[in-house]
């Protein structure tokens, strides 16, 4: 069985993900490096990347996230996770990832603003 | 097997759509019974379809592209195509799809650009 890919829109400077599929350590690692390559490709300056409709996370999708934010960071693309549960906030949290850098908003829409906001756009 | 779902995120008042899994014709049906029913679930006014990872399409799929804008327009949404690719085209004009209302644009911004003018928001 293919893995399945989640699309990368591109929005002028910015990138943004709309995870709808349940993530699967495979499906997450593609994710990963499509992500990164694409942010490469387009010289993107930020990501909002949309968890509203993930439900839960374990501890290797937790690790995943909080890895390709860093990575994005050192490509010099600023992300925004949007749309984040409660069951998800508690899993990320429990499992020490590291929040200092790491920016929210409620919907993709905020989550725009806020990459605007922030990187003065 | 799943069929695998096309994520559809919505920004503001306007959905957007990137299509970059290969359209299968149950993928198409189902995305097509998606759309439509986020379109009325959210009410919004306007939809970018972006095709730019599309190489080619068949008759079915032009078809149910074709059934989607008509359909959507019913529910108040108007529709643009963006990144439709030269074999693309030549598909959906061979076809006798009806382009008389359809509205194109290069890339994803340039489609929200052109809803934002058309729908004067």
């Amino acid at each position: 069985m293919r893995t399945p890919k989640i699309p990368i829109l591109k929005l002028g400077h910015y990138l943004l993900v709309s995870i709808q599929v349940e993530l699967d350590d495979q499906t997450a690692l593609q994710f990963q490096e499509d992500l990164l390559n694409k942010i490469y490709e387009t010289g993107s300056s930020g990501v909002v990347i949309d968890l509203t409709s993930v439900d839960i996370i374990d501890s290797f999708i937790a690790k995943v996230l909080s890895d390709v934010m860093t990575m994005s960071k050192l490509l010099g693309a600023k992300m925004v996770l949007t749309g984040i549960q409660p069951a998800v906030a508690v899993t990320l949290i429990e499992l020490g990832v590291s929040l200092a850098d790491m920016s929210t908003a409620i919907d993709l829409e905020k989550g725009l603003e806020t990459l605007q906001r922030e990187l003065g756009e």
